[in-house]
């Protein structure tokens, strides 16, 4: 138990009721020397696709052991389980509720534990706060070292939420608007992946949304005059439409569940 | 001094304006190993209330000796008094001006300590920010292990705001709504301890509020149907008004200080 | 490489978004014991004015050897270069935007290298996400004690944002509300030196702003009435227009760059 892990927290628990505050009272309790790391406490109430897209976008830059506490809990208090989702890297302590379904799609070697061992729970458990009573003591207990198979059992049935896919029909396909960031970003369905698997270069894609055209992918936000749309592969990377020095989300009053039309190659009208 | 104490924070300074980094810096020149966690920033500007509300709800989950640095401030650079404010496991930092009035009425040795000796404060004292020249450097100092008595002297006569109390008639009773939360639950006056007291089952309390009438408590949000109003000991220990996966604050347009009225037992009509 | 310096971050990115968790993971990566203070992630996007105001209130109260890492970003992906500015206290991270510019003018023994030395970015460096990619993993090699030298070499020609500074004539001024805090304060860029320079007293200073006059500068908040208007030295050494436990912005509906007057010694009509 000489380890030390790291704790990256994710909730849409916000930053005024102090519930995040409360959380790391008690992780601090169990884990003096504990670090932690705050992702984001402004997922929209219970969106559990937000939570997962900035979960998916943050975990690659984190070092190897960090536990992330991801408490996006609609069903708080009902027969849902509670979940530790175990890496080879990281350790992930959520409801098991489909937030985590990104990583389950990505990671090869994993292993999901129902935590049942009410020896790492808060004496009373309350049935509207597990983030306080459950999932912070759990995590603050891994951040130490303790072995998550001590805490419950192996499952093999996790809810999992589909992925939003774009859907190609010969050389166009139709996305999404899956995110807005603060700049008014609007990151789309289509990933690098995306294009890479179907052999789509960067030079030759036409982007459609609503009745705008964009006839090229940037390189950078600057390479175009101020206030004026743009796409490129964003820092996530996801096809995102932006406005240099902008924002593409308030201009165009986009929003999340728009669709986004590319097209590729031979144009057939 | 070898002690290092964790320093918990509380303020109306919001998150934009620099306030809060700017005391952080201030205690890692003091303490630079200090331990520090935000409760919350976001309490609506000068509003006491808000304040002790979410103090309360959280201290109880911090480690013993945790300091608590209270800044919320609406007389701040006037003759109010700075305390210290001791009880057997916490210390906490704050102006004199009942924002502690929670922690007096709940704990039984208590001591509070006028801070008067500026050799813990940082040289200039503005008249605008003592968040930053007194109470920061002070917590830090006693986070180090410093003995409150060396900053100042006992007093007995803090300033105290009143407890927003349900009033009971007969089987009947009156409360406010004390607190809305990010989730939009309305947090009421009515305890846990209140219906301890009078000795009233949770099967048989009839709620209205406004038009609405709730005929029973649930055990969590999720025992309703999503959408509909429901009433619960929320993680507070209050009883809450709420909407599972909806926002009740919102739907129904209530506000903090709205009334709500409890009944139990035979009703008299 | 024994020291351990803190890091303070101030960026444009926001709270949700999970940019800023993001960079501490990968600070964390590099440097396991970094200390990570959050001066603000609110600065309103790519807004380099407020960020230059709220580092300058915030730096001198920081320990010596803190690392600031400062990215309101505007050109990210263009050429604009990325420097290290180095005083006899601080380093700073940032990009060449003039965002450092009051550090610039006040301090006397300044370095400014430009940051090349890409074996302390990551590996691969995307073109929206310097803040991640190059200036956190900078700041945290700096926070370990690596020789900023090392990073890239000196230059001579920093961007540079002028000063907004107050136009004199004869015994009048007239100046600018550069910044509003959360509590509505309107700080202006009259500054404490200002009044010094000039000789003139606090006693003898009359205030317009718009159709209000204030014939006098108030020692604090509470030296008036509830709901009066006054003006103050507030906590960053710059006059400030004040409402005593009220908001000035809201109630008086003043922006930043409006015009503030202030005449001094014998009226001249």
């Amino acid at each position: 138990m000489k380890e030390n892990y790291l704790i990256a927290v994710l909730t849409d628990f916000g930053m005024k009721d102090g519930f995040v505050g409360t959380m790391k009272g008690v992780i601090y309790g169990i884990n003096p020397l504990a670090r932690i790391v705050d992702i984001s406490h402004e997922i929209s109430p219970q969106n559990l696709l937000e939570a997962s897209f900035i979960l998916k976008s943050s975990v690659d830059y984190f070092p190897v052991n960090t536990v992330f506490l991801v408490v996006v809990d609609p069903g708080v208090g009902s027969s849902r389980r509670n979940i530790i989702l175990k890496t080879p890297s990281f350790l992930y302590v959520s409801p098991d509720n489909g937030v985590l379904s990104r990583i389950y799609r990505e990671e090869k070697e994993i292993d999901i534990i129902e935590i049942t061992n009410s020896a790492y729970f808060l004496r009373e458990l309350s049935n509207t706060f597990y983030g306080r009573d459950l999932f912070a003591p759990v995590s603050a207990h891994l951040s130490l070292g303790v072995d998550p198979y001590l805490m419950g059992n192996k499952i093999h049935d996790p809810v999992i939420i589909p992925e939003i896919l774009p859907v190609c029909h010969k050389n166009k396909a139709c996305g999404d608007v899956i995110y807005i960031d603060r700049f008014g970003n609007l990151i789309t369905s289509f990933s690098k992946e995306f294009f890479q698997i179907n052999d789509i270069s960067y030079e030759d894609i036409r982007i459609q949304i609503k009745d705008k055209k964009i006839s090229n992918l940037s390189r950078s936000y600057s390479d175009n005059p101020a206030g004026s749309l743009l796409a490129i592969i964003g820092s996530s990377n996801y096809l995102e439409i932006a406005v240099n020095q902008g924002n593409a989300g308030e201009m165009l009053q986009w929003k999340q569940g728009d669709k986004v039309y590319c097209e590729w190659g031979r144009s057939e009208t």
